[in-house]
């Protein structure tokens, strides 16, 4: 059973809307970052992490954002368009904005933690008269995300791409990617975050984002059920939650709640692996696959990209995530 | 025909949210403000004036919004008890926010301007959190004003106000009340007076009002039935456009438009007009009245503050109005 | 004795830089603010009235401020052309600022405080580009306000005012005139007074205000001498401190330190009398008169504010102090 | 001829307050940054850099700063302490600032640029009553730079800190270290540059940053010798203006000018090649040597710094300099 349909008419699959950053990934490992000399530069932030994810995976997809005009800022532009990104809608700031950066660092593979740069951050400078309403009604799905709710004019930037999506017959798939540090109060996170799922088909998040979500809601138990049947009753169609290594449910309008088999990993670190499974579970949702191998084609991107170095570089192809899939199954790939 | 019901359940008939802030009014008129010695002070905001305009004429009313912790403050907090609002959710400022103020000029009748001190205002500080849910259960309507969405954390408050409202099946009245100065840029404006009448059932504002609104749309003749027709399509269930000495006009999603003939004043000043006008217009809605015999009941109450010195110390009572609508008909009254 | 000597070449006696604002004064006294109804406007701001104080006791006098693009601003540059005070140098705000204001509270003679409107004020945004060189250079005594150095630019602007004095051989008169609702700490209010003090010649204060200077000092005893010595090794001549009802003492380079009698007075409020003192002793001083007389003069001029209605406007003429002296020694006025 | 004298009853030689940040320079050089995709981390900032020189020179040496609560900052401390520097007066920030950065382009030995994370720096929120006055006293000479004096609370613990050094007979060198992007406006720079410089006793700058200065003086043709005479009338004996390729001259209160002999070197890169001139300028004039041969000294040194790929970690040895003028003087060394 599919539970939503994207319109043929459509020439573009995807287009995300929001941050844009920096990486720099701890060349040397497995140790405090105080020891750490040397850094590699990739593209980072969660939905361009997504899209890059959608192009690899073969979705003709755009991108809507805002740059630092600087060589940062360049690196970035650049980088999408050689992974076949739309920018045509990736403005330049022209305040003085810096490109948000996310120091990594990897003292294990399961204690990994992010030193962030976001003051004064040329994504959050996006203004709502700078998104396209042609860009956005020419794609079959937006992807917004969270963080670009944090401040305006970014936050307003997001409701008018909503408000376009909405009118054009657009999917709109929310993930939550909350960052307390960015914000002023759960309050202020929740009242944006709630305006926004609203008008949301399909909502990503883990249990912690969804209660901070429910600051104002009485689900004293944090009951998945209660969460999910809220936004059914606005536009959802599919609500994921996610327990971290208890895995992932998918709730849908009809009362159902779905899981998928999980794979082994070698793991380097943490970090993409939600970008990873969005990518791909959004892929399967777009093909038609059912809930269950949607999931699992996400789960398996999920896995490649936390046995590698970086997030965005890292993001596999169809092909990549079949083998993986099959080497798993095979007994090839199993845990470190 | 009424186009909206109310509950018979609930205890309160109105409870507004947002700006209270102190008049100051020049006693010498008729002249620059430069020239003008002495200044009586009074309750001002919009949705104060409503609600002491609903409390005279006998409606069950409560506020909800944030004072200053100082002399200023405390007049407002003692002047709406006295008039019998309820206030146990006007929270007082802790963080040393002063009293928003408005230094009103009349050099004529027909050219008046206001002087306003808006930084730092307390009312703009009220907090989602801040907001009773329970005192929004208990009331049959609440009213919204433009200006507490101008800056966090205000804007949020009106939000979950709404959510309030909503989940309870409170009639929403959504005075635009749009004040350019409090705001960052007419796109920011557009997106959150759109985010909030989106759950509104009454909407009320000058074409001007509405145009703002409209800066991401295309009615470029400024169509009033295209104005209204987009707002059927959401919760709205009456729109009122005033074409200031023209009239206002009401839209209704039956695609009916309503008049009602206006009556001559000896006017001293224009402010207030608006804020009578909504105060006798809601009251009759919640009477059951036509729309027209609300729009004339509104239009006298106008009548009789902009007759006036003062705005909210001016505002009728039910008697008040009735009388002077017999004396406009009788040419007791009769334009200056 | 005489302390200082001023310059015949200068054909200005008299220039004062820092705060314009507006007092509002409570018609009805003797009572809350709360219960005042109507206020009477005046010219305000510490140095502002110093300037007023001068020009009534017959000294040619300029202004150095900015002032808001407003009804407000427009009434104070009135004032003082009135008042027979060189506004050339008042420069008008183009930014959006406002006029301070002050509101009083009298509760009783001794019973006295304000209310203070100081966000984005307009003379806090005047810049050193803007103050005039020549004018300082073409008069005797430049005084500087302490509120003045609460903000940036008005902070550089003293500053440069003070290398323009020193350049030009013009006498500076410190006021301290703290007021801590505009400083973010003490440790910063002290740096910045510290440098101010450095470079002037004449320092009147109350032992908090430079019990506040001495933050990274060691005066536990908050001893007078110690203070007053602190600044001979600098600039300064003439050191008052002011011990309220005490009276004031005034310190010299010499080691002296000299007092004056007190005068009864029929008080009003307590506004202004620092502004009146200064006024008058500063008055004394260019005169060439004795420390003891300048203080005594002084004295009697703040006696006749607080026995009015306002500040500025109550400041008084030289033959007005004369009077008052007169009617004291001979017993016409005595205390009420 | 020696121009200054350093008591010996003094332990530390050497004090350095400001700016600690970390520099992220491109591994990949002669090419354009958004083509670097590795960067090496280094400790910097110019008074950093300083105070690193003096140490590896033989000072003893000390800092004053404010580090971030983080992985940058720890590291910088570390590093500081790794290099014999005292770091009792490194304070860390606990109000949630970060760490500033500086990636280095380096396009060409001669086009280099930095691109700057300045928003929140942890090294600007330093405040006067974190200085020690005891370290100050403690120490033979105090270094300032002008990038502290750029944003309150680092502007007021800086000149609490020029404050201890006059008070105490520590002498006070000035690197003026100008960076247009923090700042206001050329105004404001000139105001708290010319404060400082009040107050200095060597004062080591290019000729533009003097004439950022001289913004509010007359010296159209910004002569050198204009420009040093106005701080001879102040506290200052030594002035280096520095006029790049040209070289540099010393200005003294005696009315001389002093020039030292330039080296040859193999450049990488231009940056730090004031900081470490400054380390062995100072160094030379802490000996008692001539300014001339602390000029050639400053000048080895500077050689060195911009032969390698780092600032802090190159600055030399003594030993190192004085083998680079003998392998200079021998033929040994010559241009690229």
């Amino acid at each position: 059973m599919t539970y939503l349909s994207f319109s043929n008419q459509k020439v573009l699959d995807f287009v995300a809307i929001g941050r844009l950053c920096i990486d720099l990934n701890a060349n040397e490992i497995n140790r405090p970052m105080e020891e750490t000399m040397t850094f590699t530069k990739y593209v980072g932030g969660s939905p361009a992490n997504i899209a890059i994810g959608m192009s690899r995976l073969g979705q003709k997809t755009a991108f809507i954002g805002k740059i630092a005009n600087d060589q940062m800022g360049r690196f970035i532009t650049d980088y999408l368009n050689r992974n076949g990104i739309e920018t045509e809608n990736v403005v330049t700031d022209l305040s003085g904005a810096v490109t948000g950066l996310a120091f990594t660092e990897i003292k294990s593979p399961t204690d990994c933690s992010i030193l962030m740069y976001r003051d004064n951050a040329a994504d959050l400078k996006l203004t709502a008269g700078e998104v396209s309403e042609d860009l956005i009604a020419r794609s079959k799905m937006l992807l917004i995300s969270g963080t670009a709710l944090a401040k305006s004019p970014s936050r307003e930037a997001v409701f008018q791409a909503l408000h376009y999506a909405k009118k054009h017959g657009v999917v709109v798939a929310f993930d939550l990617d909350y960052r307390p540090y960015t914000w002023e109060s759960k309050e202020e996170t929740a009242v944006y975050y709630n305006l926004a799922a609203e008008k949301s088909d399909i909502i990503l998040g883990t249990r912690e984002e969804f209660d901070m979500m429910e600051v104002f809601d009485h689900n004293p138990e944090h009951n998945d059920s209660i969460t999910a049947a809220k936004w059914f009753d606005y536009a959802a169609k599919i609500v994921i939650i996610k327990h971290g290594k208890d895995g992932s449910i998918a709730y849908t309008g009809d009362g159902a709640s779905h899981r998928a088999k999980s794979f082994p990993a070698k793991v380097i670190k943490t970090f993409g692996a939600g970008d990873s499974y969005a990518a791909g579970f959004l892929y399967g949702i777009m093909q038609g696959w059912t809930l269950e191998k949607s999931m699992e084609f996400g789960s398996a991107s999920a896995c490649i990209v936390i046995s590698s170095h970086s997030c965005s570089d890292a993001m596999p192809t169809t092909n990549q995530v079949h083998e993986y899939i099959e080497d798993c199954n095979s007994g090839k790939i199993t845990a470190s």
